[in-house]
């Protein structure tokens, strides 16, 4: 049987689990896309895999994929159903997994990332990336962090949505006090603050804050950090963006870390 | 008089230079919008600005812009052919500016940054962005890089458009032998690297090469380097985003001329 409407009933279900993220949390599921992050879907978490007629014509290489199981949608629906304006052909649902904050907090010399409120899906992929690559050992966002499973979001992470362990907190700066708690140095990327953040010691465990691409942390979460840094601008520029800050202090511990 | 309608020809004309890069480099003109973008353009490249009868109304902070000869718009028709999705209600034709590669390479202490066919215009501004904040000195461009004048990459270069000296060059390579002969230690960012890029003196004068987003430097732009390095990166991530990875770099620069 081969698909070949959009309003299809599984259609409809892809086109709210990319367009709603209410849908998305009410279900716990979102939509992956492209034959790399499809592949590299847990198999124990993959619902239900799609892909366009023409897809399957070109035999492409499957990672590994077993596509027995897939629905087969006509190549039109399929692209308007897609998020992407060249889709490869491939999508799937999948289902939702985050981590325990306990967890997150109970490993050894780790090196944190608390986002609060970061607003743009792309920048939150890209330091989702980031955090991999630096060697990050968790995200914890505030409640109010755009979700994680937009499909922007998933695509700027380049896979490492199924990598870097994440959580979504309520309670923003209790978590930040229990990290503390843990032995875990705080510092809030701030532009009040006086020290640099390259004169501090990364080597022991440390989380990093970053606030809102326009406001900055809240000042009852900047009030929360062990220490303010600030990352010193030359010119007339009044702050960097959020995804390029975080990266700067992520790599400055890798850097520490590895000498 | 308050232009009423999208047809008219001067709003025709906007639209043509948001939309067209060609029409950008024809006229060798561009759109800037918002408030602040409009105030920071340097008072003898300013054409025209184009106001909102709401943004009148509302009597804003003009931060010293002169709006005795603005052209009055219409609300709806000043939203229909805005860029942004919540306009402020002010734009400006303005004139274009490069900076000659002459003056770029005469500067001493150099920290410059070459570009490769840089595709996202967010990406793009981002990056300019960042280099101010890292105090690079100059951004040197290949001939198929995106356009600086695109509507994204302005909003995204926070107004350092007008403050960080560029340039679009014809022959990528040849511009970076130029660069090296006048001293400057030109490194590309590539994944055959084998040195770490925090194993290296920035403290003279240093270029970095940035390539492409999805294929990085083209094999004859890094054979043209001084010297390869890596950003290394934990877990299974096979690249950085290329804001992210010059931010990286520009910053490690940064840290060590103000150890």
């Amino acid at each position: 049987m081969v698909i070949t409407s959009t309003s299809n009933q599984q259609m409809k279900h892809i086109k709210e689990l990319l367009n709603k993220g209410k849908e998305r949390r009410k279900e716990k599921l979102f939509v992956a896309e492209g034959i790399r992050m499809v592949a590299e879907t847990p198999r124990e978490r993959l619902e239900k895999i799609y892909v366009s007629e023409s897809f399957l014509r070109n035999q492409p290489d499957l990672r590994g994929l077993d596509l027995s199981e897939a629905v087969i949608v006509q190549d039109q629906v399929f692209r308007q159903i897609s998020d992407t304006q060249t889709p490869q052909g491939i999508m799937a649902i999948v289902r939702q997994s985050e981590q325990s904050l306990e967890n997150i907090l109970a490993q050894e010399d780790t090196l944190l990332l608390f986002l609060e409120n970061i607003q743009d899906p792309g920048n939150l992929g890209t330091i989702m990336r980031t955090a991999e690559g630096a060697g990050v050992t968790g995200l914890i966002m505030s409640r109010d962090t755009v979700d994680i499973y937009n499909p922007k979001t998933i695509r700027a992470t380049m896979g490492s949505l199924y990598r870097m362990p994440f959580v979504y907190v309520d309670d923003f700066c209790d978590t930040v006090h229990q990290a503390k708690k843990k032995g875990v140095c705080v510092y809030a990327a701030h532009l009040k603050g006086t020290e640099y953040y390259d004169r501090k010691d990364y080597r022991q465990s440390v989380g990093f804050m970053i606030g809102n691409e326009g406001n900055g942390l809240t000042k009852e979460a900047a009030d929360c950090a062990t220490d303010y840094i600030r990352i010193p601008m030359s010119g007339q520029l009044e702050s960097l963006n959020a995804a390029v800050a975080a990266a700067i202090l992520m790599y400055e511990a890798r850097r520490q870390r590895h000498l």
